[in-house]
């Protein structure tokens, strides 16, 4: 193997560990709330583009269509998002986020960076500086892929 | 907001996005072997901590007792896992990998791998040992909290 080759795997290595344990920490509250990882995602990626097509939605996922319009479905009875006709193009159907789809969001995040926060103060400036704009210029040059 | 909480803030944000450009990375191969994101993590669990019973597999999924028995059947029925009954203590059941749980892993480790490969292209030999040092510290940092 080369180096390269090594390094790259202990890095997916890594950010596999440190999401595996960000994801059991905002776990319990998605529980609780009887959200599943998949709902949860859905609700973020719509939070993130805005109002999305059930189609848009399957695309960001990388669900088939059939999967994203029965997601809709139990994320409507669940009251995180609604379906809303579009203004513009009557034909399209666009889910919104509700208040308590929001609030889902946020509770698991605040729940993360509370953690997030108690490990940085192990942290001096100049280290979580650093670690934050290697972080940074990584899902930079992701997005760009 | 003082200045750690910034920067808390921006890190767990940096830390989603990155993991939500990988998760969609692997998801297509998930789709494809039907697999679901919280059975995904429930065989990285069991490929990492060993056979696990029902109730160590929902202690680390954050489920309940009965979620973790439905997956288990379901994985089971997926021929990803299978429960063996434990040769030491005999009124303990435990489930073990498969073949066809490992390749999964195996495929959407492999394709995550070959992403940030791609990614790691565009960096200097300094600049990825320095991501990488910093993410191996975060990780172990998590790990001990």
């Amino acid at each position: 193997m080369t180096k390269t080759a090594e390094l790259t795997k202990q890095l997916e290595e890594t950010l596999r560990r440190a999401n595996t344990i960000l994801f059991k920490r905002g776990r319990s509250i998605l529980i609780g709330m009887e959200i599943s990882a998949l709902q949860f995602n859905a609700l973020l990626t719509i939070r993130e583009f805005g109002p999305l097509t059930m189609g848009d939605l399957g695309k960001h996922l990388f669900v088939a269509c059939s999967t994203a319009t029965d997601l809709a479905d139990r994320m409507e009875r669940a009251r995180l998002v609604e379906r809303v006709r579009d203004n513009k193009d009557r034909r399209a159907v666009r889910l919104h986020l509700l208040a308590r789809g929001d609030e889902a969001l946020d509770a698991v995040i605040t729940e993360r960076q509370s953690f997030i926060g108690e490990v940085l103060e192990d942290y001096t400036d100049e280290e979580y500086v650093e670690l934050l704009r290697g972080l940074e210029l990584l899902a930079r040059r992701m997005e760009l892929k």
